[in-house]
């Protein structure tokens, strides 16, 4: 699907061996062609074909990111910047080559600044690193997409994750960003201050802009104190609906619940089957509460209440960490039970979100599908925000079942527009959805990319992803 | 201060009279030239001169936005969005004339979806006519910016207020808009989803925008349960210093405040005066507590703990609504209060941000400031988000005055911005602080510019405001 985006981009030879040539004086061992790397840089999480760039540089400070955009804008030449290499929709693929711009080693934290809240680090710093660092502080930073992602590649593709419905996305808890422009100009968009109505929002337009705009060399980051007390527990309903229905009467509640993950039956099958836990064959809601001891108490009771009201039941849940760990465990598990299902099968990863109130039928309908389709792919869900991933178990040799998971997820995609949902949750639009973008916000994308074009006239920067230009 | 920046803006003579001509035919009775009318449309609520559009447009439906952006455009005439006159730094007036846009007949409610605590609305509906359909619902929309405000000029100055610190700001609260841009056509930013990273966030570029890259004409809004109980109270301090430090305390320990005021001494005294209250002159909090009953109790003990720890108190709250009014009364008058400290003099409002750690400083030094200056200015702060106002009492035909306000305002910009600040917390740039946006953000308002060009090549999007371009 992305194929066709990707191979179409022509390759500007002769600028790239100049900057390849200009780029290995300037940087020496930290500027590597080898085969190997460059592949792990132009890997993709999905079916479509790794597309190395011709160079890695592995960038130490801003400045010498401003170096290579200099370097790669007067010969241009794409920039294809590179977190961890963890993103889901070809975001580090380099289809008309370039440099791939590794920015792990940029990975100091900064500051901390307890009495604020806030953080400021470099891209580099994963997820982990940074909560690691935090742990004696009593605070820490909630957005967890799953993977250990850098915060610099968690912020150029708006990632979310399962603390999103209670302390949102990346989105709202990136306070202000330094960014190399496609000019070679280090820019910062705002200011350290919780909010601001100071001119246009730059730093949100570069939230979520997947590199295509700009390079992101340090990120100011909301922190959050660690709850007092801890609350989860696991519920089994008799359907999809019936939990959707549940999660939808505990938000409106103002129950501040901080994760809400629904799990579907052959997710559950595949966890059964995985975790020997005792589960039944049936949806699955996971939930965690954060507050005061009684709040958490009295969260996890009302919560059960209402699942209760709506055939659920019975809710099993715990203050204790470890006990929470342990019923816990299956969610955590998910990841990894699923490649059983189908030995020998890759597991390639899409996700929608709709409007909570349309999340049952989106889900219904997909399992339909995907019952008439014969593909396998059990689905896991942020159903707080109304958003649901499925893993595809793939056989990603065999062209006719690609071509059907093609079409089941142009489908999916479809769907989820239909419901007034989006196309990519918490994904990015990367290759890999680009064909659904304009399907999703029409002349919209003009406007897009217009910006594109007015900050990357040359289109050195992620060149292939999110717009055609 | 921003006069220079207005009387700079030349006025299309030609353009103007063509325009107006097709307006007039073209919107009848809704197309309106009286001076009256003209003169409302243009004023600022700050001492710089009513800048008066050419004529004033009651526009009823996006088409009608349309047909007027497509007129202006062809004859190069300039567009106010107008909602119901209430922003503070001179977004309404029209200093190269033209086209006052006034959105205030576009007031439908087109959807509330409970389940999905979200609605649909028209700009011209203002936060209580919102609030008020949505009582019976259970649910509610938290930004209050004081001013029963238009949701569209909300969006359009990223508005937020007293509830910023629970809720977020117009930023983190518009889902989707609908905008008219600059040639005409009509957009859909995002779909109705809570979270989405399907390419740029137009929704967040335009928010804050000011009207200077397109009109919003519909918005798709954050709703909240109505809590189920909620506690407020006020505590006097020795000191600011003393207040702000239990206000970080206080978020720290990750207790969900839904509002946090700071009242300083000044302020206080006038409101003694106004309102017979018997408070002390000096630095007050006032707070409120939503949640479920018991938490919000948990929470007013907790704070009250911290508040001793500082040397606060006694803080006095309560549970019930009739008496959290009565102990919250006083900050509700303190914007009237205010006049009767100089009788004759007009209040101008300005505020600015900082992050928390230093706010007390910041208050600190322009309190310092104002004494030595001579000038009257109350302070009240949403202190939660480290934003405060003053309210300087001015004698506004006195040029000297001006000029020692004008001197004042210049030196708490940049007092907040070297404490890694904004000159504009909630009020925008407007007119009045295009000269502090650059000290501000230096080369990111580049970026900003040719956003604004490309997109608005012929600058009628509310030329002179924000940018110059």
């Amino acid at each position: 699907m992305a194929l066709q985006d990707a191979v179409a981009l022509k390759r500007n030879e002769e600028g790239i061996a100049a900057a390849v040539a200009i780029l290995k004086q300037r940087f020496g061992e930290r500027a590597q062609t080898g085969q190997a790397i460059r592949e792990q840089h132009g890997h993709t999480t999905t079916y479509v074909p790794t597309q190395a760039p011709d160079i890695v540089i592995f960038a130490e400070s801003a400045e010498e990111v401003q170096d290579v955009v200099r370097i790669c804008g007067e010969h241009r030449v794409p920039i294809v910047p590179f977190g961890t290499g963890s993103s889901l929709e070809g975001q580090v693929n380099a289809p008309a080559g370039g440099v791939s711009l590794d920015l792990s080693r940029m990975n100091r934290i900064i500051r901390v600044n307890a009495d604020d809240l806030d953080c400021v680090v470099e891209p580099g710093v994963t997820r982990r690193e940074l909560n690691e660092y935090l742990r004696d502080t009593g605070l820490f930073f909630p957005i967890d997409p799953g993977a250990n992602a850098s915060l610099g590649g968690m912020a150029a593709t708006r990632a979310s994750g399962t603390n999103a419905v209670r302390y949102g996305t990346m989105r709202e808890n990136v306070l202000a960003l330094k960014a190399v422009m496609p000019d070679g100009r280090l820019i910062t968009t705002a200011k350290r201050v919780k909010k601001t109505s100071a001119g246009y929002d730059l730093t949100r337009l570069l939230v979520g802009s997947e590199g295509t705009l700009g390079i992101i060399t340090e990120l100011t980051l909301k922190l959050y104190g660690i709850p007092q007390a801890i609350s989860g527990g696991v519920c089994p309903f008799p359907s999809v609906e019936a939990a959707c229905r549940t999660v939808i009467e505990t938000i409106q509640m103002g129950i501040p619940v901080a994760r809400i993950e629904l799990v579907n039956t052959l997710q559950m099958q595949a966890l059964i089957a995985y975790s020997k836990l005792p589960y039944e064959p049936q949806p699955y809601l996971f939930v965690e509460f954060h507050g005061s001891e009684t709040g958490v108490a009295e969260q996890a009771e009302l919560f059960g209440e209402i699942a209760a009201e709506n055939g659920g039941g019975p809710f099993q849940w715990t203050a204790n960490a470890e006990e929470r760990d342990r019923l816990w465990r299956a969610r955590h598990d998910a990841y990894f039970s699923v490649l059983p299902l189908r030995p020998g099968a890759k597991a390639v990863a899409t996700d929608v979100c709709v409007p909570i109130s349309r999340l049952a039928d989106c889900i219904g309908e997909t399992e339909a599908d995907l019952t008439e389709t014969g593909l396998i792919a059990p689905v896991v869900g942020h159903v707080g925000d109304g958003n649901f991933h499925l893993q595809l178990l793939l056989d990603t040799e065999n062209a006719a079942e690609i071509e059907k998971a093609e079409a089941f997820m142009d489908r999916l995609a479809l769907r989820a527009i239909a419901m007034e949902g989006t196309c990519t949750g918490e994904h990015g639009i990367g290759q890999g959805k680009m064909k659904y973008l304009e399907l999703e916000l029409g002349g919209a994308v003009d406007f897009m990319r217009s910006i594109k074009r007015v900050i990357d006239p040359d289109n050195i920067m992620n060149p292939g992803k999110i717009l055609r230009v």
